[in-house]
């Protein structure tokens, strides 16, 4: 029984050690290393091999390193592997603190702030409106999007949220599908965009969308790169639509040199770093959920491919 | 009976007209105008008179306009006047958006993001440690240091407290005294400053301070600029002995013009906007206070001068 751990060097010495504690019975193989295909049974990794669907046939579990998994949906596993997402309580706290830390920064004009810090001008840009009035609006009410909104809770903003699906979520509005999405902008004040990426969802950061919202709008967007039409964003920016935004993912990254994003003062950018995965809590999380299996029990987390996510 | 508004115009005529409604037997003269100071019995004020102890035969009730009241304690008052701080929800919520936003941004390495977006820089800082791992320590804990407490305890941080007199807070370690502050220092660190001026907090944020801190801790000031030694804080930065600050209140302020925090990278400077007064809040609860006095009651809010808060 051998699992594949493909990511940097370090990590997968960390893993390899870890792994050697906990599930001794397992062989950890890494990704730079030269190793039978045909052994694999588990693997953990973020770029999808090509060969995966023909090359690794007693490949039962994919391991995604990181929060999305639109990558593995596109490339196509074989039928007999299970593609899991990792949930884990680690990169719910991590979002938590992201999104608060945004939301209120948008709330509280700190973009325009850090943009007059640099220019050497002491002023106070505006009185915020109590947080009763500032109504925050989440697309995406998965594990990660609700948690987020229970952080954002107790400072007392209004809360809505839009899914594909319907959900019921106490002391949250929610909307859902194509024909809910207007009227959840309508009512929005501070978007954020925590969705995964399929079909539906690639571009839904567009033009559209920008005009729907409340005028002195703002963005928090921490779903992925191809989710955002940047010269839409720019557009909404420039036509006073949005007033500020925090973007932590691009399509591509990182960002190219140049790019407009970079020196944009109502832009705050951060290198995909919303959630950043802490290896002790996510190797350990992957030992227990291969010791599971290994038992014969069902695997947490298991995505379907159908869906995509 | 005659309400003096020492403040802006636009805020004073706010005022006047708010007054006329709710409380039409007080009269309200604006600062800029001619009027009779033996007619006032209450004054709303940032700036004290340098007549107010002898000027001022009916003043009864000084109303701070902010949350501070240092200015007050030193020019002092008539003895028959009582002076009065302005507590209300909305100043601590003010306070908790804050102090939540600045933490957060310390905790998650924005102070270096927000550099790494002025020099085109994609690349991540560190993986912050859990919260459980990172030690939030309050100086300062009457309303507004409580209240912020409150607020970061979700985020799962140890929060501690110190302050002048012992004080009991649930879920907070709490420290006091010149004799308390050391240990308090030991095991913080992210520092928030949230203390009154007074003869014994003048110059505490200095390098003795900042000496006994762990390595790689981080302050956010939002108390009074009087409480920083500028150059002992640059000198923590350049040491390493602090890897970040968020910066409220400066003294003086605006700082002036080619000050080094301006340009400081691991500095975020704001323009002492972490409590903004929003006028309607604020106008009520004076009225209110105004008219319990009227009815005999006593004032809500005053301050013992001898303390100094």
């Amino acid at each position: 029984m051998t699992f594949l751990a493909n990511m940097d060097r370090e990590r997968g010495e960390f893993l390899q050690a870890r792994f050697k504690e906990v599930l001794p019975d397992i062989q950890v193989v890494l990704g730079d290393e030269p190793y039978d295909k045909s052994s694999i049974r588990y693997m953990l990794t973020w770029m999808v091999p090509e060969d995966i669907a023909t090359a690794y046939p007693n490949l039962q579990a994919v391991f995604s390193l990181g929060a999305g998994v639109d990558q593995f949906t596109e490339a196509g596993l074989p039928p007999y592997a299970s593609l899991v997402r990792i949930i884990d309580d680690d990169l719910t706290s991590m979002m938590q603190e992201y999104v608060t830390m945004t939301v209120l920064a948008l709330h509280r004009d700190l973009p325009g702030y850090i943009d007059q810090q640099a220019r050497h001008v002491w002023q106070k840009i505006s009185v915020p409106p109590p947080a009763r009035n500032r109504r925050i609006g989440m697309m995406g009410l998965g594990e990660l999007g609700q948690g987020a909104l229970r952080a954002l809770a107790p400072f007392g903003f209004p809360l809505s949220g839009w899914s594909r699906n319907p959900k019921r979520i106490e002391g949250v509005t929610t909307f859902h599908g194509p024909e809910g999405l207007e009227p959840f902008l309508d009512q929005t004040d501070i978007l954020v965009c925590l969705l995964p990426l399929t079909d539906e969802t690639r571009g839904i950061l567009n033009r559209n969308l920008f005009e729907r919202l409340p005028p002195d709008a703002a963005l928090v967007h921490v779903g992925r790169g191809q989710q955002l039409d940047h010269q839409a964003l720019i557009g909404a920016l420039d036509a006073g639509r949005l007033r500020a935004a925090v973007i932590d993912v691009t399509e591509p990254e990182p960002l190219p040199s140049g790019h407009p994003f970079w020196s944009d003062p109502r832009i705050i950018l951060t290198p995909h770093i919303g959630c950043i995965t802490r290896i002790e809590a996510f190797i350990d999380n992957i030992a227990d959920n291969v010791r599971r299996h290994c038992e014969g029990k069902a695997l947490r987390g298991v995505v379907d491919l159908r869906r995509g996510y």
